[in-house]
């Protein structure tokens, strides 16, 4: 049986990043989010929101962002009004970006639940997804709990933050108390996690009330309160941007995972399991996408001889003419073309680095 | 002191192939001769066009093409008049091509004496080049002789034809006898011809009179003379377009070099040498263009890291990041980017091969 849609549920997707290690995919004034990076004609925004469609209408669905990209959302969500788009007018990392979120849904609805997801992630298993997120919204909208998905580790990776939670036997349906966040920790550290099987990582997907999140961030940030309980009277009204363009940037620049998570005592979690990737990378993109049997990722028009191993990517009605290449990401991107060992992935970074010295900031 | 400019002196500028071993630079659309595959600024016609002004006023070079790249001749010669374009209704190779223009030209002026040249080789030595049209020229106006440069050979290349001319000492001035032409050799004979010293690159690179021109196609290929014997009257006015629409694809598809070159007993040679190449292939293009010092040749806007041994193309305004290639041609045209090891190039034919069979053709 389907979850019966709750008039008190609310989506805020998070889609103000860039995606710089997706360059030359991403861009500055094209970010990861707006790409169709798994090559179905949808981009990640795009494919995000639908996923959470089964849940609440689309007029439940917010966008947070950074303004100027107000115009690419409406754009890919055409759906959606502008009241739905939080444009952010600075970036100040993810703290305030939660925080006008809260008291903006809070004036919406004083009741209102709701999930904060990334619009850039991949979920394969939807109906998992789906069975996790509700269970995480029952709970958050009958208790005072900050909750965040936790995804169990399948490799000891150390790109991503972990969660340690309480409980020595797992139940359905439990919801679990967490113990202790931890940064992106050393191979040996993170070994240890996935072994002792008490560690989840951290994916960043969030469900909270307004009301316990707003509370959060009076006790564990009350500087970042302040500034948005200023601005409730102009909140979903027209004077919601000029309020915004002055006082948003003032606020203090941090995470939410440092500002409220860590010192927070009400947080849990769910150990979950849906086919989560955060696509961090060309080559995580290459490794958990569907390969060929040259264990290719491609997407386009590509004629490949003695190719291997390699990620793919050519701009709709361009042809790809391949020979002799073995773990390579190659990708055509406008005014960009990149062809790169993936091994070497890390590397781009000092490639984008000395574009922006040299000053050729158009190409990023 | 520079030669007199002579009004009897004439260049056709032969301008109607494909160059297909240069696609996907290259297109059926766009021939290589109007692309700036030495990444000057200029393509390969307008730097033929401009090596010959010092020799003859703009109004006396023509140029010789499928009637289908007027427009583009136009575009790169805004210099000359529509009847400096002789457009080719149909591709007869080049026997019927070099008597048209004989026919036109001996039409404007009976006592024309004139270069004929491919629109797509390169020159490096443009004194020496000089030198060696000016020998001839004069040798072709006084004499009832065919003239063809002949290319002292570099290296026992097995793509070229080659020329055997009379004359066992060189004197400077002077144009020898051809004593035979002989088609592309195996290495073996290649290798004898160049150490035997009386062998020539056939460059197609001819200098003659309408006069004699006209006399060796009655003599050697009489059923091409006879038909543009006919057209005479309907050249260089309004009726030759629609004379060239009937009757030009009436002639024999035939090569100068079979019908009148190869029978012909008045044929002459001056061996030269002035850093020519016909650019071929991409391959060649590496091979006879200045490297950096990584042994790349590369034209646009490229960042390399550990890439040599390279050709790499860049349209204007695109950005290339390489890394761990080598001994690759990589050219970004386009609607097509090819990546291939330069050392199987001949392979990429089959490659364009497979897009025809595809019927995909728009890429060729």
């Amino acid at each position: 049986m389907k979850e019966p849609i709750y008039p008190n549920y609310y989506v805020a997707i998070m889609a103000g990043g860039v995606g710089s290690r997706f360059w030359p995919g991403s861009r500055e004034a094209r970010p990861k989010q707006f790409l169709d990076i798994l090559g179905v004609g949808k981009s990640l925004l795009q494919l995000t929101f639908e996923r959470f469609l089964p849940i609440v209408p689309a007029s439940h669905i917010f966008v947070v962002t950074h303004e100027k990209y107000r115009d690419l959302v409406k754009t890919h969500l055409p759906q959606i009004t502008d009241n739905q788009i939080l444009g952010e007018p600075s970036r100040n990392n993810t703290a305030p970006s939660v925080a006008y979120t809260a008291y903006k849904l809070h004036g919406i609805n004083p009741d209102a639940v709701f999930i904060m997801a990334p619009s850039d992630h991949v979920v394969l298993y939807e109906s998992e997804f789906m069975r996790f997120i509700h269970r995480a919204l029952r709970f958050a909208g009958k208790n005072d709990a900050l909750v965040t998905l936790g995804i169990r580790p399948t490799r000891p990776d150390t790109g991503y933050g972990y969660i340690r939670y309480e409980g020595e036997t797992e139940e359905p349906n439990a919801v679990y108390p967490v113990k202790q966040f931890t940064e992106k920790p050393n191979l040996e550290t993170a070994t240890h996690f996935v072994a002792s099987g008490q560690y989840l990582w951290n994916a960043g997907i969030f469900i909270w009330s307004t009301k316990s999140l707003i509370r959060a961030f009076e006790k564990y940030a009350p500087d970042i309160a302040q500034i948005f309980e200023k601005g409730k009277s102009a909140f979903n009204t027209d004077a919601e941007k000029d309020w915004l363009q002055t006082f948003y940037p003032t606020t203090r620049s941090t995470s939410i995972d440092y500002a409220i998570m860590e010192p927070a005592k009400n947080v849990y979690t769910i150990p979950s399991a849906f086919g989560w990737s955060d696509l961090g990378t060309w080559a995580s993109l290459h490794a958990e996408t569907e390969h060929n049997t040259d264990n290719n990722v491609i997407v386009g028009d590509v004629i490949t001889d003695e190719v291997t191993n390699s990620l793919i990517r050519m701009p709709a009605g361009k042809l790809a003419i391949l020979r002799g290449l073995d773990d390579f990401i190659i990708v055509d991107e406008e005014d960009v073309l990149l062809i790169y060992p993936k091994s070497k992935e890390q590397d781009i970074k000092k490639v984008t680095e000395q574009i922006k010295r040299e000053k050729r900031t158009h190409y990023l």
